[in-house]
């Protein structure tokens, strides 16, 4: 699988005109770089250098005692060693290579593209300092952007064997989700299915699951509490697992039925319906190219025009190896979003459709949705939720 | 224990009369700061600062999804949160403050003090470039050092703790270290025993513990492989725990008998007495104050001195919520130790003493010890390997 992606890398230098992609890291159980996971997958202690360059050569440079893990990986043809200085065989691989642009792990957008330190940054700076290299970083969030974005094949099946995981926990907890319960009861039954399916949570397990009951639950990311379960309630759970190395992000919502009650109020009713029409909208909208703001403003501006709250954050990410699988992203044009929502679309990605609006006086309704890019629109890799869950 | 910590940073500030610790982070799932172990001990999502000053407020700015997780922690009294507009929250927090220093977690040295990113750290320059703010950052490094390393008699008894587990797993494994096993098989031995004590291993556990015999075996940081142990082999084993937050990293070294044998032939036997004399060496010469380097030149020189090479790493570093816990070193002045390896050492530190080795023909002696800083000297935190432990 790292060897797909160390070829699609090449693949994608090769594109982008770039002539050297490097990653440089150190003690990386501590401090790691989310690119490792593509293109190394192990750790190492000392100052590494991993260079791809745009006519396929593999070097990695690293400290002697990290050789042999690195050489166990198979993913790097020609692997050097030190012991004292790494800028001196640092500086003797670039003039071999002699690229006319390196780039570095560096971006102000996009979290996955910027696993480099500051103060590594200024080591390459320091190690350069003598030479014509030290004009020649650029970021190199394009080149990881494609290279997480676009899933493989056989990265997609991955993907779908981690939502099929999610869906089927789904199923078995909903005839557990019962008034006079808790937020924690739900979530603790849910985390002993996933120790019995021997997988992780796609994030981590006090938020994941994360259950909200009510109409005084928290907001999203919150971990889930004493509160009880009441008949009136409109309940939600986002979860996800991490299966084989991908992960899986999956909302759904219940309403919990009154004694007297057989389907759930008008209000409830509404605010569902409004909520899974802003999905459908979107869903029709996603194409190659479309950009992910203007994504997000048909959901929003639906979700708006029949009289709720506009959802306090975007309307969908991509998931891969990580649940926030970084770089394009559906969302509204916010300063913190930085150019994120400003990337075109690309065939292959996959992203969660996770609009969110509150029922006053019952609770939050989401359903998070996963969907893969593909040339003429995008297809549901979950299966989608179609109506109100309900239980007493 | 995390308020414990903040206190502490407090006092810290104080002492190094900076006013303000700003630690600058986004997607810590993805892209963590070490330091947040100590002051924070949750995730966030969105850009989010955490705020410590000198007269001991402290601040944290979210986002607003994030809040209900930092507010569970208890640990800011001021929190604040934003929804689309970081930057203003920011610097509307200096502009309160008024700092005439920002200590912030960059460091060429220490990894440990430098989980800022080089796009994060570009962010902070674009939020306060039209202000006086963006020519007062300075790194926190000794702000970090200070914290990690000076332990609090709490944190040294939960080290404590974590050492006494894993003496009890070498206890156990000891007998079970047998002439035609693998080094893998010992190694599944170890970590069943680590499930079944419920924690986790203090490094990952492909290469925790690491198991190498015999006169072939690989370099340290490689994983356990199919090597079979046989009659004759030096037999050595990395490995610790992580219990309750807090690691231990512990080596010791077997022989393994041949049939006539009954004792190690005489250079295994005096490889081990000069190796155990190093540890002696260095122990004896640690106080406060002293410079890592010169630790860790009393006992590379004795071995040297003895007839063997010198051991291609560090004698010691620092252990503590990680196993490579930052900061000083006890290191020889390589390039690649930066400052690190000048530091005076502390009251409080926690140090590995591990020198190596290799006895031609039969293996690597390797022994590492855990030990504390007191005011006059050291003290072991493990129980010291004294002799040489036999198996068939």
């Amino acid at each position: 699988m790292l060897k797909e992606k160390i070829g699609q890398a090449v693949e994608i230098l090769k594109e982008r005109k770039i002539d050297l992609w490097l990653t440089f890291v150190r003690e990386t159980e501590t401090i790691s770089d989310p690119c490792l996971d593509l293109i190394v997958g192990t750790n190492c202690t000392w100052q590494s250098a991993f260079m791809i360059t745009a006519d396929g050569r593999t070097i990695a440079i690293v400290g002697s005692l990290d050789k042999e893990r690195i050489q166990q990986t198979g993913l790097y043809e020609d692997i050097r060693i030190y012991v004292d200085d790494f800028g001196a065989a640092f500086l003797k691989a670039l003039d071999e290579i002699k690229p006319k642009r390196i780039a570095i792990n560096t971006s102000v957008n996009d979290y996955m593209a910027d696993g480099l330190t500051h103060g590594m940054y200024e080591l390459l700076i320091n190690y350069t300092k003598p030479t014509q290299y030290q004009n020649l970083f650029i970021s190199a969030e394009k080149i990881v952007a494609a290279l997480r974005g676009r899933k493989s094949p056989m990265e997609i099946e991955l993907i779908k064997k981690s939502i099929e995981l999610t869906e089927k926990i789904y199923a078995n907890v909903s005839p557990q989700i019962k008034a006079g319960r808790t937020e924690k009861d739900i979530a603790d039954i849910i985390l002993k299915m996933v120790v019995e399916h021997g997988v992780e949570t796609a994030w981590e397990s006090n938020s994941c699951p994360a259950v909200f009951t009510g109409p005084l639950s928290a907001g999203a990311h919150a971990d889930p509490t004493e509160r009880v379960i009441q008949p009136g309630h409109v309940l939600n759970i986002d979860f996800g697992v991490k299966l084989n190395g991908y992960c899986s992000d999956i909302q759904r919502t219940w309403y919990i039925l009154k004694d007297d009650e057989q389907v759930a109020p008008d209000p409830v009713q509404k605010g569902f319906a409004v909520l899974l029409e802003s999905v459908r909208l979107a869903f029709e909208a996603i194409r190659p190219g479309k950009l992910g703001w203007e994504i997000d403003k048909i959901a929003r501006d639906y979700i708006v025009a029949n009289g709720y709250p506009e959802y306090q954050h975007g309307l969908g990410h991509q998931v891969g190896r990580s649940t926030h699988d970084g770089a394009g992203m559906l969302g509204p044009r916010w300063e913190r979003y930085g150019d994120t929502v400003f990337l075109p679309l690309e065939v292959g990605q996959v992203y969660t459709i996770e609009p969110r609006l509150p029922i006053e006086g019952y609770g939050v309704a989401t359903v998070e949705e996963m969907v893969v890019i593909r040339p003429n629109g995008c297809k549901y890799l979950s299966h989608p939720q179609s109506r109100l869950f309900y239980t007493r």
